[in-house]
Formats: structure tokens, sequence, C-alpha cells
């Protein structure tokens, strides 16, 4: 393998990366995806449905593998958007997957991969191919600061009072450098109507005089 | 509310921000995390548990709000690591909680929260709190290009075989600009074991050269 060992701008929270695969020329890329594309049979297409899934269970390498290989050749499922992550010893999934119309129902699917993964709590769900389209502007939250007990419940009811809705958010806890207390950071995209969003601008300072957190509210250009 | 209109450095898919909350003194942040820290009455104690609990249901405003505001007031529960989106027409949440140790065990927290919320999946597992150490050292992997099917299942299977632990995941599926075709887009931070990074490195490079994407392998700095 060729390191080529470009330095990428630093992540926030990552000192200096080093590319480690090699990029292709952009041709290559675009013959590729015609290709990728031109011989897609039909999943996605206007028969297929879309599943909820959620799976948490005993962490251990392989395990993101084993489902998506499951779901994949046994069920025919694409995993479209997804989130996973290691909860203390877990492991934790929440998939939205595309499969074709003839393919298992929910319970099926949910029977299925509780058998052949039984440590795993699994729930499967039908629900509409597509996020419903919301009005007003998408904004970003972010927030840091000393954890407290109810800080998320505080943020999120900042958000429900200015009517916004959140499209995708993430917390995590863990030291703080330099500082005697557990950190917590939230970030989320969520929209919100124009007219709203300095009243949700009002009651986010709330929160941070509140729990002595800093939080940001930040339109993201370009994407009413 | 002030608008204080300091620009932040552009995100990636995001043009131009604009700051909507007032960031306060650093002093008054730094005096309220002492507050904050002396006033904690235990949560996160030895004695607490960490449960890891999932839920996903037809997406409304204020979902979030309705599940943190019960998770808090009545559970007595705080919101550590947490994944949410929204998944087509539904919201999904996996949720690491930190409770007290003579509070509800995971079955009668599951039973309570279905209870309240009788159109949602819900699960709930009790877990260790702390995500096991693991040896070698941490790389994100980022990926871009048309989607696939099976495309999940082949960068993870490439993960397993170089022993990497998946620490998080996010995968998204939405409009290429200027394409024909749906981009799909894959962002991991794994651990990995020194000596097998080439070897991960070369596998990536195979995953792109079947599915016609473009795959980043990255160290981050100072976190082995």
């Amino acid at each position: 393998m060729a390191l080529s060992l470009t330095r990428a701008a630093a992540a926030r929270w990552a000192a200096t990366t080093t590319r480690l695969v090699r990029t292709p020329p952009p041709a290559a890329t675009a013959a590729a995806a015609r290709c990728a594309f031109s011989t897609d049979e039909g999943f996605g297409g206007p028969g297929g449905r879309t599943m909820v899934v959620s799976l948490t269970g005993p962490d251990r390498v392989g395990v993101v593998a084993d489902f998506s290989s499951l779901l994949s050749s046994t069920f025919g499922a694409n995993v479209e958007a997804s989130r996973m992550a290691q909860l203390g010893g877990d492991f934790a999934l929440i998939l939205q997957l595309r499969v074709d119309a003839d393919a298992a129902d929910p319970a099926k699917l949910q029977a299925s991969l509780s058998d052949t993964f039984p440590g795993f709590a699994i729930t499967a769900r039908e629900t509409a191919a597509e996020v419903p389209a919301a009005s007003g502007s998408q904004y970003t939250v972010e927030l840091e600061g000393p954890d407290s007990k109810g800080i998320v419940a505080a943020v999120t009811e900042a958000l429900v009072r200015s009517g916004a809705n959140v499209g995708e958010m993430k917390t995590e806890v863990g030291p703080a450098p330099f500082a005697g207390y557990e950190e917590f950071r939230l970030a989320a995209r969520v929209h919100v109507a124009d007219e709203r969003v300095s009243g949700l601008g009002a009651a986010l300072e709330k929160v941070q005089e509140r729990f002595g957190v800093v939080v940001a509210l930040e339109a993201i250009g370009g994407d009413k």
C-alpha cells in the first residue's frame, strides 16, 4: 500500500492526520459511479419498503460486519442512513434499511435477527422512505460544559418551545481536559421557522446561564 | 437577544454560519462549572447503574424533549452518550443512561417507557459503564461515492479482517450534487492495532476499487 503523507487539516479533537488510502483519479471514480448506477437492480425503486431497525447488545469486534452482512445477503437490505456507537459495554445501532417490496415484513425481520443474535435487543418497524419536508431553515446547536442532570431535557425543551424539529443529535460525556469535572458535549442539526430563531437563541441563552455551559446556535448556509 | 455576528469557520456542508447565542465570559463559565461540580449529588457515582435504551417511532416535534424529560424527572436518569436521527418517517434514538443504584431495572424502565409512548418500539438493557479499553490507535474512515447494495457490509468486513473495533459510525444517503445517482457517505472512528493499519488500508483500497468510491483512512493524532 502506498502511503501518500498528505496532512489534512487538523480536526477539532485530532492534532495530526495522515492519509493512508491512495485516492483514485477522478476519472476512475466517475466511471465506476456510472457503472454502479447502471447496474443498479432496482433497490430504492418505487416498489421498495423502508424499515427502521434498532439493535443493542454486548460489543465485540465484528458485530457491525455480522449484522450488515446478514441484512445484505439474507434480506437483500441496503443500509441507508444509520448511527452506531459504543455505549458503555454495549454496541448500539439504529439503521434505515431499504428492502424489496416483497421482502419479509418487520415482525419476521425482527424475529430472524433475534434468532441469529440472541444476546441483542432488536426491534424493526416499517416507516416512510423520506424524511418529511420541514419549513424554516436548518441550524446547528452545539453545547459544551460540565455535565449536569437534566441538561438534555433543558436543551430539547428549549427546542420544542420554539417549534424546532431535531434532524439529528449526538451527545458525549468524558473527562474535561485540565478540569475537575466530567464534560458534556452536544451537537444537533435542527429545523426552525425563521421568525422563531431569535426566541430559540434566547431560550438557549437561559440554558447557558442555568448550567454554566457554552452554547452556539448557527445557521447552516445555503440549505433553506 | 443580542446577535454577535461572528463568522465561524465554514463547515464542510455548510457555506456560512452566524453565531446566534451570546457567549458568556470564560470566568462565568468556569465559576458555574465549579458550582455544577460541587453541587453534583452523586450521579455517575460508584453506586450508579448504566442502561442502554433504544427508541424508534413516528417523528414529531418534541419527541426528544418528551423522552428526556420523562427519563430525567421520573427515573432520575442522566443521558450520557447518545445518537438520535430522523430515519425516513421515524425518529430513532440510542441512549446511554446513568441511573441511581436503586433505580428501576431495565425491564421496568422498558415497560414504563412503552406505556407512556405506545407507538414506539423500545428496548432497555443494563451494561457496563465504561467502553472497554482497546489496544492500538484511533483512526477515522471516511467514504463517499455512489450508493451500492452491500457497501456497508464490505467496509465493515474490511474492518473486522484487520481486527479493527468500531467506536462509532454514521452513514447517510442523499442526492449527489451534479450527478445522476444517490450518493452514499460513511464516517467512522475505529481502533486498530498499529501493525495492522497497512492491511486495513489495503483492504479499504479494494473497497474503493470495487464500488467506485473514495475512501480516506486517517490517524487521529495524540489519542493512542
